[in-house]
């Protein structure tokens, strides 16, 4: 089997939130694990750093040959180092989380047998994952959480032109709870970096809602400026 | 000599960057190291993470060990994990930060000879530190920077009570750039956790400015009800 790792005493791993939106549900990617220790558990994608490459490097290799996933733009979030957290030995992993923008994106397709499969899983109903991967999802969406309060990171997970209904769907997807639709909508148009477009939604049986973008160049200049 | 680590292939390790305030100059905690690698240079508080202890058990260890604080509240930051970080071999580090108020401290003494003296050095005149530690440091920095700009940390770094003038210094001291008075007084003054009390400075030979309190409870009031 290739890839396969020696027993080991000691070692950094790399472990991977990557999440996504679809149809109103926020959702991240698990794998089935093929191998042991959690054989047949479902796991957070996340594999052993090889001596000769740099943390980062680990983290889009083992991305990839686990789901066939590359290029996105991941963020370290956290490193997980208690003790016994892992049955083999000591390791100490290094976390990583990315919002993804699911609109087109190609089928899920894990390079190596060390992950069964690879699939989207929605975030309210996750199963028990191996080790403490429960305990580093948690701490992401904690993450991304607290980032949406001062950063409007929502729009990564969204389609390039979007409704300010599938704007506040993400947002309360992630915050898991109901925001008022007009503070909502107030809120977010006061900032200023949404441009509405001269278009509307288009293929929907209801009355179709105004398009708006997303304006990075205008919100740069906005939070850049804070202080100054 | 006590705490003395072997030789070693591949290990983890933490990196400390404490940040004090201190007659209007912020500093960071420096050790002089008394062992090879880098015998003789300045580096931050740092060293090997023990097989049976956590990730965070060890970061208060160490910093102890190396400085003689203890019971600061650290906060982890980034991990890094380049290839040739270490010429002894491939150490992976865990970098923490924190920010410290400094009145009273007592003085620093290290508990182990790995550091000869532990002293606080001004940010905006370093020497060249050890290992990568300056792209720690800026990465630090950097890290704080971004969280003032929305979250009111330079109070962790201020005295009990402070002036206006102090607070906007520890602002400037951080962002390295001159504020506008006005603005900036407007802007504290108007997020309502600003509490002013009934005294005025002591002991200065100018015009006695008043003097204010942070109130935490308003504070995590305005920011926990952002959206909601």
């Amino acid at each position: 089997m290739e890839d396969k790792l020696p027993a080991f005493d000691s070692a950094f791993s790399i472990d991977c939130v990557i999440f996504g939106f679809e149809a109103g549900v926020l959702k991240i990617l698990l794998i089935e694990r093929n191998e042991e220790p959690f054989k047949d558990w479902h796991a957070l994608p996340g594999s052993i750093i090889k001596q000769e490459e740099s943390v980062d490097d680990a983290a889009e290799r083992i991305l990839y040959e686990l789901t066939g996933l590359r290029d996105l733009h991941m963020e370290q979030f956290h490193t997980f180092g208690e003790v016994h957290r892992h049955p083999q030995g000591r390791v100490i992993t290094v976390a990583y989380y990315a919002l993804l923008r699911l609109t087109g994106q190609k089928e899920l397709r894990p390079v190596t047998q060390f992950a069964r499969k690879a699939f989207w899983h929605p975030i309210n109903d996750l199963p028990k994952l191996a080790f403490d991967h429960s305990e580093i999802f948690n701490r992401s969406l904690n993450k991304v959480r607290r980032r949406l309060s001062y950063q409007p990171i929502a729009f990564e997970l969204l389609p390039e032109k979007f409704t300010l209904t599938q704007l506040q769907v993400c947002y309360e997807a992630i915050l898991n709870k109901k925001l008022d639709k007009r503070n909502f909508r107030k809120k977010m148009l006061s900032y200023g970096f949404l441009k509405p477009l001269p278009e509307k939604q288009k293929g929907v049986s209801y009355r179709a809602a105004n398009l708006y973008k997303f304006d990075r160049r205008k919100y740069n200049k906005i939070f850049q400026s804070e202080l100054s």
